[in-house]
């Protein structure tokens, strides 16, 4: 659980420098200059451990759940995205002292909304209506991104407080013998996926869970780890829960959970690998942020940070501003070539709609503490000769390129930085 | 509202023939033949009136939400995507009365957990924080897609119960004088959006709102319809609310909601535009199911539904079948293949993983009522020379293609049908 002195300070104190993303490493270090600014990654909404994204930080929170999505259900041919509701209704029914239910014909029925801790329930209890569509033919996968609630600890004063997490489910069915294997699987990849994204990918690693530490039913277990500066924290947990679960959300009826395995019929194990992406989101954000130090001419020392999100995630791929020159004219150019980049599906940052002025220096600085990938300038030579100016978050290296090769320039980089 | 009587059809019954779906319009009408088979899209959770959507209607419900964002977000350089919590706590300060608060002093706290049934306050609440990153120029936009809960009425025995509802929310901010001519825009926009993935455009329609059931606050109203077969429902609705809700939202405090436009500094106006996703889901569904008639030829009636999905919002665009030959074989043609279209992006139907025997034209009824684009045969024949069969589920026209080209085929049709 991410600590609520952390969370505090990310999402009530959100102006505040993100000291506490600089990490024990060498190559990440604490920095007296420019500040990085998450305002409008996560902020607060007054309540403080309740998650609210402004529009970079929600625009990353999609990529990485279109990721995951991608990785686990898309490219998986037996994997199937389900949807189950966040909140259940159990129906008591009074029963008098000997046991004969009064509820049915006395309609006394006490209604309890309660709302979900996690998403294996509802995939268990989708687990039959899913079979017919899968031929009973095992292994195969149900998976769901959903909001879950946590019930928070008690303090002073409150009572049944609780905060919301976004969750991503993977509950996979295979047949004992091959439980052992298929979590071993899973936990690797999806430590691959969460260090495919990773500036520094050491900083997460898995773990055994200690057999006394296992969750209610679980034979072994599995955790994916993140090294936050305030410690380590779990972004994902794998169990193994043999098949109890399964049998006691189906009251027990073998029959109807027979499937095949080759030419047997076994009742499946189960194995759930559920992921908190909310800090897994946090986790991307803080493993990214590199700090960068530069001498001028006059021997000054300047110190900024940069959020070097992985291609895929950078919310922003580029933004567009405009130079020197005839401003009317600019803004066409800048117009015409915002919207072939938004039809192209290229995220990108209308930077010239902002009238105030600022340094080039200062707007890199600003974009760099965004993530954005690239920045392309428009200037009067662009007017002239179609050239413009292309530079690169990452190596800071600035490139003159034509305007008819820019789109195809960005499209190529971020797939193959996908691909790799 | 869709009525309950519908939904339990729908959800609860979901093995019954979806006859709620024939509408009085001459191209579908009531069959009694083959009946549609729902429940891989949206079935029961054992509550009734929370939806829960299997494999195909978690694609289809992603495929109309992704739609959704890209066109009033990724499109619209002045809109931007926002995530704010479903549940909110609300500080009671106990007040003496004379009025003084005693709350602080003597920590008497109240925590009241409630949560969203709409999500304009969240966007409310965000202006403040967005207006820096937006330069505070009008006009521009919030957007989120996130979980609402209604109300349900009480029964008998029943209290407090809510249903939970996907929705799809922009508020968009812009002065007094320009309000109107914006919600002309949007009311456009958003029928032309949900007439683009429509198979009977004209089911979908706009309407105003009297003034006496203006939502409180608002001015204005339009509302999105969609005709049901049991009546007509409001998918959407916009209202323009003039500035009361934003001061409101931040007490009052004029100076700190202060916009530009153009030389002038206002207050900016409200409008909201929400869509309940979940009955847009049913209203697709819905609008695609097209009765087919046929007359083979021995004289006889086959009756039979194709949902006719557009092909953007189609879950499965391919369906990939093996038919005579070499098992071994053709399952590793149809292996690689399958992998070909998941790396680009094609969700594909592994039919051949099912070894139980169906015959091609009941395969075909069966794709066709999932709404399958396409349905491709690897044959004996296929191994020989690389030929394979295509058939297309609107025009039942079987085509032969070389295996190289079948994937560049299917990202072209769909990305043309996108693109009409």
């Amino acid at each position: 659980m991410l600590t609520y002195c952390m969370r505090k300070r990310l999402f009530l104190l959100s102006r505040e420098p993100l000291k506490a993303a600089v990490s024990p490493q060498q190559r990440r270090c604490e920095s007296g200059g420019s500040v990085l600014d998450l305002q409008h990654f996560v902020s607060s909404g007054g309540t403080g451990r309740r998650s609210t994204y402004g529009p970079l930080g929600t625009e990353l929170k999609r990529n990485v759940l279109q990721q995951w999505w991608t990785a686990v259900v898309s490219l998986q041919p037996q994997v199937f995205g389900i949807s189950t509701p966040c909140s259940s209704t159990e129906r008591r029914t009074l029963k008098t002292e000997d046991g004969e239910a009064l509820g049915e014909q006395l309609k006394l029925f006490q209604h309890d909304q309660s709302l979900r801790t996690s998403l294996l329930q509802g995939a268990l209890e989708q687990f039959v209506p899913s079979l017919e569509l899968l031929n009973k033919k095992l292994p195969f996968g149900l998976a769901e991104i959903g909001l879950c609630y946590q019930p928070e600890p008690e303090r002073a004063g409150t009572s049944g407080c609780f905060s919301e997490v976004t969750k991503a489910s993977l509950v996979w069915f295979c047949s004992f013998r091959t439980s052992s294997q298929w979590l071993d699987y899973w936990a690797r990849q999806r430590l691959q996926w969460w260090r495919k994204f990773a500036l520094g990918p050491s900083d997460f690693s898995v773990c055994d869970v200690l057999s006394e530490e296992l969750e209610e039913g679980a034979s072994r277990g599995v955790k994916v780890l993140y090294q936050f500066p305030s410690g380590s924290e779990t972004l994902e947990t794998l169990w193994s829960f043999g098949d109890t679960k399964l049998l006691k959300t189906h009251h027990g009826s073998r029959a109807k959970l027979q499937c095949r395995e080759g030419r047997t019929s076994v009742v499946p194990h189960v194995l759930s690998v559920s992921a908190n992406m909310d800090k897994g989101v946090l986790a991307f954000l803080y493993n990214s942020l590199q700090p960068v130090q530069k001498v001028d001419s006059k021997q000054r020392l300047h110190q900024r940070k940069v959020l070097k999100l992985h291609p895929t995630l950078a919310p922003v791929k580029v933004a567009l501003d405009m130079g020197r020159g005839s401003t009317s004219e600019l803004r066409q150019v800048c117009e015409g070539l915002l919207q072939e980049f938004l039809e192209a599906g290229i995220y990108s940052w209308p930077g010239y709609l902002d009238s105030t002025y600022s340094s080039m220096q200062s707007l890199h600085a600003k974009y760099d503490e965004m993530g954005v990938l690239f920045t392309v300038l428009i200037t009067d030579i662009t007017l002239e000769n179609g050239l413009l100016m292309v530079r690169n978050r990452n190596t800071t290296v600035k490139e003159t390129m034509h305007i008819s090769e820019i789109k195809q320039f960005l499209l190529k980089y971020i797939s193959a930085a996908e691909n790799i």
